[in-house]
């Protein structure tokens, strides 16, 4: 058990791997709710719905037609946040240098693109086994292989592995960028709570020319934190202690521990981390990957087990960047964040709002209380039972 | 004109103040919304609801009943976050030396406070006058006075404060806390979008024994500036910059400044700032003191009116610690944020989520754009016009 009396007390935990701090007010969870309620998950959708830009076969809105896919398929989003081709920009050199000070910008290249994961409009990850999300994670490491720098240590191990010498179905494959990028952010947003406005499974890949804040503070952190530990790695160490501990554990294999992280902000937040130094995608063998598939399976069934719904949630990879110094390679360690707004049941979630947004974030139930109930939640899936 | 080609081009802006970057997609207003929709903001309620826990002379959850207040009233959260009385936490001594790293952990007291706007339901800042917000200002002052330390030198002006020496309506005070504690946040969820679940006006004061993240980044990046730039304040030159530039100014009277800030990350996202160097709202003078009520006034109404709808928000104070050091005080500058979510319409909003909440904040319009039509919004109140 961790420290008993953190059930009962106010309390700050600090997040080493962001350098920042929440608040955690346990007994906060009897307060009732009459706030805005969530619509539940839509669960009956059909198999294929002619009107989605994402099924197989359909127009999309710039007048590309989608290929009669099986697996996954890759396109470049209609309406990217970033592009490979923009004016250069460079500040107006100012008379007045306060604007250098408080002014400042920089010009964003990249691109960005849009990743399905299965041709069925209706399923979503957690009514797909192992074997079936093996393909997304494949196609992931293909799209992160394709746009290493040349110079990154990484691209090495790309060119030894077997799964980039199989040929690849050639609508999972995505030209080499025009110009070198800094980092590819992987993500997905799930559920209309989380901004998703189609529920055709599918995540985003953005690729930018610079490396973004919260990766960046990551690879801050983690380079102190070897620097001042005798070169050991932060998430090594810190999959060590939650295996002796044996507090915050939802589930592990061979290759992953899944946890709610101690510092973790909304309610049933999860981490799904490499036992091993794994930099990046392609440090992965085989077997991880069907690992990392499974783990990915457990926390989205889980998920949708523990209020009976389809699960929102906003989740992203973190791993070394495209190209960097040595050392921010090096340093990196592979891992991927959940983070789901629900809180009491289907309807009621977690608002981080006023104080959250001017102060600091505030989460009710521990950490070790969502990590609990996940656990409970495994088997099989509840809408499979209810058939 | 601001670098005329920041409206076409993908770029980061720096945020000084936070000391943070974010990702400015301006083209990217031009995508379709096909997601979720918000339910429009209710405006039609009874001026005294039984049920709410908010109105005079109803019982609360608790088993109180409000007293038959005239402008404002103080309570102490039914469901407070932090508490006055609770057991001290010391992380127990560890025979493993990880625990000390990576599961930090401090206990935090302190006391959260409701305070209403007004004894009606159905009104909201906007729909109140400058002279019917001033008791609003008033009863902010009392309570941050009441927690000041006797060491803080602006516990000094506040023994001074006229507003201080007159007797206050007693729903409006605290009494003092039975121990000094180090910041109070004051702030407001505005709308069912922002987590608020009672529309009767009011916000919340949380007071803690510790300095969070937000105002705590925002004090280390004021005092880095005044360091290396010959001790002029950031957000001093900041109102200056902003009054040269005229891009960004939504509207300003003798003490305040109004603006969408150039690093804003939320679509209409505003900042009221002192002019001259206020640390906390007891250096406010009676005239600055009305001046921001009529600032207030001023985003609300222009908020309300932009969509015609009652506009979702969560705002808050920034200002000088309640007990810190001489410099954090001194470096301190008063000023207010407001985060609403909308983006194109009353019931479309901006969802930071998936890469927002992994990689990078990312907005769409400009902060120039934003400015522009909150400037374009003054004018009576869209419902009154109505009537
Ligand atoms: O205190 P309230 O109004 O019950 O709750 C609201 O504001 C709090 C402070 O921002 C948040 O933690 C809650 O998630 C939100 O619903
Ligand atoms: O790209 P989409 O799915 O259209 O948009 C969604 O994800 C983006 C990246 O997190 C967000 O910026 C948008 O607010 C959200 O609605």
């Amino acid at each position: 058990m961790p420290d008993k009396i953190l059930d009962d007390i106010s309390h700050r935990r600090y997040n080493p791997l962001r350098g920042s701090w929440l608040l955690v007010s346990p007994h906060r969870t009897k307060r009732p709710w009459q706030g805005q309620q969530e619509a539940p998950g839509i669960i009956t959708l059909p198999e294929y719905d002619p009107k989605c830009y994402l099924c197989p076969r359909n127009p999309r809105a710039q007048g590309d037609t989608n290929p009669d896919y099986d697996h996954t398929f890759v396109f470049v989003n209609d309406y990217s946040a970033v592009k490979e081709q923009q004016q250069d920009y460079e500040a107006e050199p100012s008379s007045n240098d306060l604007s250098s000070l408080l002014l400042r910008a920089e010009g964003v290249k990249g691109k960005c693109f849009v990743l399905t994961f299965s041709p069925k409009h209706n399923i979503t990850l957690a009514d797909m086994s192992a074997e079936e999300t093996l393909p997304i994670i494949e196609t992931w490491t293909r799209i992160y292989a394709t746009h290493l720098s040349p110079t990154n240590p990484l691209s090495q191990v790309a060119a030894k592995l077997e799964l980039l010498s199989r040929p690849a179905p050639p609508e999972s494959v995505v030209p080499p960028p025009s110009q070198q990028l800094r980092y590819m952010q992987i993500f997905e947003n799930k559920g209309a709570a989380m901004g998703c406005s189609n529920p055709h499974p599918h995540c985003q890949v953005w690729t930018t020319s610079t490396l973004p804040e919260e990766p960046g503070a990551e690879i801050v952190q983690m380079t102190k934190y070897r620097a001042e530990n005798g070169g050991r790695h932060l998430l090594g160490d810190y999959v060590k202690l939650e295996m002796e501990k044996q507090e915050r554990i939802v589930y592990q294999n061979e290759s992953f521990l899944v946890v709610c992280p101690w510092w973790a902000i909304w309610p049933f937040e999860v981490m799904i981390i490499a036992k091993r130094h794994v930099r990046a995608l392609v440090d992965l063998t085989e077997q991880e990957r069907l690992d990392y598939a499974d783990s990915i399976q457990e926390v989205t069934r889980r998920y949708d087990n523990l209020f009976e719904t389809s699960f929102p949630y906003s989740s992203g990879l973190h791993q070394a960047p495209l190209d960097g110094t040595q050392e921010e390679i090096e340093n990196s360690w592979f891992h991927m964040h959940f983070y789901p707004p629900l809180l009491r049941s289907a309807t009621v979630r977690k608002f981080l709002v006023g104080y959250e947004l001017m102060a600091e974030p505030q989460r009710d139930i521990t950490p070790e209380q969502a990590a609990a109930r996940l656990r409970g939640c495994g088997g099989e899936l509840y809408r499979n039972k209810l058939q």
